[in-house]
């Protein structure tokens, strides 16, 4: 039976993720079995360098495989902020609402032709003694001028999807699911590790 | 005219790099034309995850683009190891020759038939506001019992490669450069930069 560890304290992702390696045979872990393991700095230049950092540092702490993902909001306009910052894009403690505010505040200026984005996320998946395999998701959107729709969580409300004509917040969960960054990202992983010896 | 920081000290390294790039119109500069970065600790658990961190933080420093690599011995009877370690195995300080030894030790009780390794190399390329790009670069060979040729360095004396029937270290330096772990890699990075705007 394969066995996975997945790093992210995000209760929502553990679950889909599980969802996905259930069907694969692939057992997963969330990190509350590991209680000794101290929080992760995500302080690379990059999601690719924040993923491999964290799944690296779990894969070496429990000798198990590891995947971590890092994620967020690039946006044209702004030279590719908020990005690795997503989360902190309005402070260390910033909550959705507030970066959502500094979003719209800091885009309020540009026009609507220019207010292209796209949600990025990279996985890296770790085993003992081999280097981490990396899977990149994205998905294209522009940046509203107001929230709109309830779901998801994040920048969801803000980020509008020219194809179906709704934000990330109004998708239903099944459909952000596949289509989102993290999704086509997870995609990519399932099929790695569904044919991987771990 | 296409600029390029290679985060490297061995001098070796940057002549052999500067030379492809310049055939591709890149210029490069090293390290030394930038005294003010601090030496950057290479702590990742894999030589992507070192070679992203470097590549990253020179690139927050000067806002230009740049490439560096980390490399290493990859022994599949000690379990991977030197790998990442390749450079200090035999501690922080250990020269070529000290690592050498300490390998030959390690591999004293291995068979002669179950001595593979592989030398590889991660580089990583990254500019402002972007993912970096991920190239590698592997050659397979044997770990001899005793140094053989005085060419290249490291662990290149005790590399036997079949296919030539000679040690890494007894190889023309111009062949070298084209069959290595690092040659292979650097011609995936020329291929993708000759065609990338930065």
């Amino acid at each position: 039976m394969k066995e996975l560890i997945v790093a992210t304290r995000n209760a929502g992702k553990l679950k889909e993720i599980s969802r996905l390696c259930k069907e694969h045979g692939i057992v997963v872990l969330g990190l509350e079995r590991f209680p000794e393991l101290p929080e992760i700095e995500e302080d690379g230049e990059s999601f690719a360098a924040n993923a491999i950092k964290k799944a690296g540092f779990v894969t070496k702490e429990t000798g198990l495989p590891c995947l971590a993902d890092d994620s967020g909001l690039v946006v044209d306009a702004l030279g590719g902020r908020p990005g690795i910052h997503s989360a902190r894009y309005a402070g260390d403690n910033a909550d959705d609402s507030a970066n959502n505010r500094k979003l719209i505040l800091a885009m309020q200026n540009v026009p609507d032709d220019r207010r292209q984005a796209a949600f990025c996320c990279v996985m890296a998946f770790s085993r003992p003694d081999s280097e981490p395999l990396l899977f990149e998701g994205q998905i294209s959107g522009t940046i509203l001028r107001e929230p709109r729709g309830d779901g998801g969580f994040g920048y969801d409300p803000l980020f509008f999807i020219p194809e179906y004509g709704l934000t990330m917040a109004q998708l239903p969960l099944s459909k952000k699911n596949r289509i989102s960054h993290r999704g086509q990202a997870l995609m990519k992983v399932i099929e790695t590790l569904g044919s991987l010896s771990f």
